[in-house]
């Protein structure tokens, strides 16, 4: 399998691409999986971007993000737009929804811990009936606070491996666990948990908030191949999604991003 | 033992003092230790600054910071430097050299982790003639690539357990560790390896390049008094750190902020 054929965008790597260009730009060159946004998708419509993705034979990687149900006072409300997340990655094919499980209140940080624990024994079961897996996204820790109290990928095995296989697996995102001493270890763990992987380059100085840091693959410190190689011999042989959030990038036209994306992936990860 | 009898200020909480103001500021608010700085003693002078705190009768804490012994390219003149810093810790008095260990040179993140064991072995005997422990400090993840390979407590009990325990300590900072989910367990396991302690809070955003964006203590998320309580159980019962980058603090009259360090150490950390 060449490494174009695993390769999927993740859109937010290209922002600012209206979804019929994306999806005729990925086509174009050859990309055959697009990972989703909620919010894009919910712009240009759940039932019509299920239709275009069909129309032009691309596949729907994962959909971004369940999640964010660590905060009490918004507990019913979380699983309620988790439940509809879980319907809408099925209904445009995702068999995967990313799970970002939102951050600390009120300084209880076991007490988040636990409620992502909670929802997940609430959701599993929805998630499997309507054939999508939940995947715990361990974030960088510099988002524990803010985004996510799952801060490392033992840990998110650790949660995953409470619930059956089909219901819940890990993500595993280059960016956020490269630096931890336990990866590769952790990695192999993870085994058939691993239910998606995504890719994405670190590089200094990080940009005030710390969000759209990323780096173009190949323009950072990442060993992007070595834990490609690690996560395939682990098992995991599904699409690997590149996303990088970059104003920079954000700034360029779809096409030409899309273009250095697919020969990056060649050299650094493929 | 009062809470204040344990606070130390960390000079670079308040980077803008003049040495002799900071040890008056220190001696007036009952603060009996200070953290103190290569650049800012080099500056007001080693002979002079260890008997300016000898007079006030202020024991040195710490002396900030070793380390940058990653890169290959600079290796000699990096242990000859922190030979110099072992002499400049040993003549302030202070027992503990802070070790910001370096980042990562050439996509190499194994070897730079190797560096760090392969300059302990050599600067270790020196540190124990002088009297003075290496202290291997965890930093934040976020810092890996470009300050300091050792990530995580796990990895630098791992690495400080090579070494007599006499030489080599870590350096536990909440401000670096309080996300892990293995912290309470490593500081557990460091016990005595514990060779100092540090306060700061977690606050968000963070400002561009993350390194100035500490919080005042109970500022932010991090449970400091529950780490100092685990610290303590550990065995440690040293003196405590506060040390804060912060650029508005840093705009502040040096003796203002000590007053308010006093009063939410007390508040939060005692």
């Amino acid at each position: 399998m060449s490494a174009l054929a695993r390769l999927s965008l993740n859109q937010e790597t290209t922002r600012n691409w209206p979804m019929p260009d994306l999806v005729a730009g990925c086509v174009a060159a050859g990309v055959r999986g697009v990972g989703l946004w909620r919010r894009q998708v919910g712009q240009y419509g759940l039932a019509r971007t299920a239709k275009l993705l069909r129309d032009n034979g691309l596949r729907a990687t994962s959909l971004c993000r369940g999640g964010f149900f660590t905060d009490p006072a918004t507990w019913d409300s979380s699983l309620a737009d988790n439940r509809r997340a879980l319907d809408e990655a099925a209904e445009l094919g995702a068999d995967v929804l990313a799970l970002v499980c939102g951050g600390i209140p009120d300084r209880d940080l076991d007490g988040a811990r636990e409620r992502v624990v909670e929802a997940l024994a609430v959701l599993g079961p929805k998630a499997a009936d309507r054939g999508v897996r939940l995947a715990v996204e361990p974030l960088h820790p510099m988002f524990c606070s803010d985004r996510a109290v799952v801060s490392t990928l033992a840990q998110a095995v650790d949660i995953a491996e409470r619930f059956p296989a089909e219901q819940v697996g890990v993500l595993v995102d280059a960016y956020h666990v490269w630096w931890d001493p336990e990866v590769y270890r952790q990695i192999r763990r993870a085994g058939p948990r691993i239910a998606a992987f995504q890719v994405a380059d670190w590089v200094t100085p990080l940009p005030a908030g710390a969000l759209t840091g990323r780096g173009m693959l190949g323009a950072g410190c990442v060993e992007l191949r070595r834990l490609r190689e690690a996560v395939d011999a682990a098992g995991y042989d599904g699409p690997i999604e590149v996303e990088i959030f970059n104003e920079e990038l954000w700034a360029r036209p779809g096409a030409e991003v899309l273009a250095e994306v697919v020969a990056r992936f060649a050299e650094h990860v493929g």
